[in-house]
């Protein structure tokens, strides 16, 4: 008998009809002889209704606030899955993310998981229980106030609750059937991936994949809890993220490159003429982090030996920039730089691979790729198992494809399926 | 410096615009020097569509489940009301029932209060804070799982919560002006009552008057505490429930009846033939509690001195016939009755008068006036402070016009505006 963790998202249970055929499935893991607990995320676009409606009265709500009316939405779909299942004559038990033990810090919506003491949990699983859980939410340690996670958070819920049950596997359900190779609508012959290494799939998550989010993989990682991110419109298996990919054997040898991730939700800020001083490059991203600024990738060109001025560019979330912008036109007298560039129509490009660790010619052969498609590379960062590029934005789908096929990841025939609509 | 407690029913708070309206008022309350506590029902028709979404996943969902999911309508209301406010530049907080300590039995679907602890809510005040406060809603003291107080609930949670508080007022706010002598929808001169004291009240409820529910009009005149029934639509004075309306000598001397009610949802059950011995109308209605069935009115016919039987006719919600009615047939045997009849198109019509306690000609009057207006009384039944007679349904309008006429209840113009929608 194992103990399964289930997370289903929003698309999962969009409607009435969704949230029974959920039921179905997870009473099906319970007969097949499991513990079965479920997280769950707000039906459909429940939040974005939610928030449409704290806009209507207020243009910027308190965050606790917003935690309390955003929660709501899980309490809706946990209570009606829980009904479904009661319904199949299976018991089962709803719980918010406070009765479950989601302990979390104050940081309204964007709290960190604390602790996690699922006792109520443990106490439906022996009485036979399903147990259904709320995600993205918890409770604060200080003040005892509703909190959210932020994005990714359900996905979070689910590893935490998996990691303090010691579960045997933590499926996460989805709208498409894996992780891919590469994003299936740009793609169409992107292969599903079977096994992905905790630390490619993060370097997938940090680099645009949105199938996990980068919490949930590193704290799976931590605790090494498989994940299993599968449809829930089919049984077919997913991809698993594990820590060594390989150790079975039962692959045949590792690709060099296991996908090819892109983003295009960032921007780049470049800051012209820096006074090339030991220390000027310090506080401009000192006062970038006092702004709670996220940095991706920077870029410092070499001083111009006749004027003794350098440019540093750097890309961040858009949503970031104007932020950024602010605190450093408030610096710029005093560092003495000469003007700031803003460019929001760029994309990031990257090559994810554990195998490119032992295959030195694979910065080369991505080039040469980005290059015969006529793609011009702005900036370039590379991790042990990564390569990214900025490119121009509508370059983004020309190199994605042109990479995919440099290094044969290519399906015989189309596999993807995509159902529509996301989680959170 | 007045602690107010108010109450917004799901009309008051319906949409955006509402919502704004209200917080609005709950700030000149604040401003003009109280602390306040608000107690919110969900907006609009979101029970309704929370429970149609019930429906659609499972016929008889489980209580517990049911619970859940309807309190996620106040977490809207309630959250949305609190940014409204914070946007009005007033510090609010919101409160779920187990937040405020509203501390209730097991009972999912019409749980009782047990006990109230609102020590958040006091640190709330103490900080100068608007505390709202979900309605209809606690935590159960066993198994702290989340309940609901059932029918009239909002208002429940809001005298209660303003009795541990100790405050001055409990301002129930709804769509009418307040009171009136009967209902504006059939007696369109009916009068606004300024005060009425809790026992008249509390019949009134018991009677169909849907505008304060009788748990909570009970709950105040425990604690002595004055309840302001008032429209969340004007600033106008609207009813005052007292102890002793007469105590301030402000009025004129007190009318004989202070108001006419009426309720349709009542059903009449005759168990025919019932065999005149000792005990066994004590099994009738001791079956009809076992089976939890509310019996309003009753009344034996005399027993016939030939066929030593009789008739035993009783008044009941229409909800609860048919669990009646099976219970009754299980017995049919062992009782020996001949048959049931059921009817459930029937009507009460109440005087309610602490006045008719001096007046002795008043049932005369009001039988007299039925009778001028061709109405049949079928049943009848008084206390004290009430008369009440079931008739036909359709006669239901023209004998409460009748009696209302026959009273002088009448205002010289219309006075009531009814602005639609109820809350809970």
């Amino acid at each position: 008998m194992a103990l399964v963790v289930q997370k289903y998202g929003g698309s999962s249970v969009a409607d009435a009809s969704c949230i029974k055929r959920v039921a179905q499935r997870i009473v099906a893991t319970k007969k097949a002889g499991n513990d079965v607990v479920v997280i769950v995320s707000a039906m459909g676009d429940t939040t974005d209704e939610l928030l449409d409606l704290a806009q209507q009265v207020s243009p910027l709500p308190p965050g606790r606030e917003l935690d309390m009316l955003l929660t709501s939405g899980e309490r809706i779909s946990m209570a009606l899955l829980a009904m479904a299942i009661a319904n199949l004559g299976q018991e089962a038990r709803s719980f918010t993310g406070s009765q479950a033990g989601v302990i979390t810090d104050s940081s309204h919506g964007r709290a960190r998981i604390i602790d996690v003491t699922p006792g109520r949990i443990r106490g439906a699983l022996d009485s036979g229980q399903v147990a259904i859980v709320a995600g993205f939410q918890g409770v604060s340690q200080d003040t005892k106030d509703i909190t959210t996670l932020g994005r990714g958070g359900s996905d979070t819920t689910a590893v935490a609750l998996a990691a303090a049950l010691n579960a045997d596997v933590c499926e996460i359900y989805t709208d498409v059937d894996g992780v891919f190779t590469a994003d299936p609508r740009i793609v169409p012959t992107a292969r599903k991936i079977p096994k992905i290494s905790y630390d490619e799939m993060m370097e997938m998550a940090a680099c645009g994949a949105k199938i996990l989010h980068l919490r949930c993989v590193e704290y799976a990682r931590r605790f090494g809890l498989p994940i299993h991110v599968r449809s829930s419109f089919s049984t077919k298996e997913g991809t698993w993220v594990v820590s060594d990919p390989d150790s079975e054997g039962t692959e045949m040898e590792q690709p060099i490159i296991s996908g090819v991730a892109h983003d295009r939700s960032e921007a780049k800020i470049t800051v012209v003429g820096v006074p090339d001083k030991v220390g000027e490059a310090a506080t401009i991203f000192k006062t970038l982090a006092d702004a709670e600024v996220n940095i991706d990738m920077i870029v410092q060109n070499v001083s111009a030996a006749t004027t003794g001025r350098t440019d540093i560019s750097f890309t961040l979330p858009t949503s970031d920039a104007s932020v950024a912008l602010t605190a450093l036109k408030k610096i710029q007298e005093r560092i003495g730089f000469e003007s700031l560039l803003f460019d929001d129509q760029i994309g990031k490009v990257s090559l994810i691979g554990a195998g490119m660790r032992s295959h030195p010619g694979v910065t080369a052969t991505f080039f040469a790729a980005l290059a015969d498609a006529g793609v011009n590379i702005e900036m370039i960062s590379t991790s042990e198992i990564r390569i990214s590029v900025i490119v121009g934005q509508d370059e983004v789908d020309t190199a994605v494809s042109a990479a995919h096929r440099a290094f044969d990841l290519d399906a015989d025939q189309v596999e993807a399926v995509i159902y529509g609509g996301t989680g959170r």
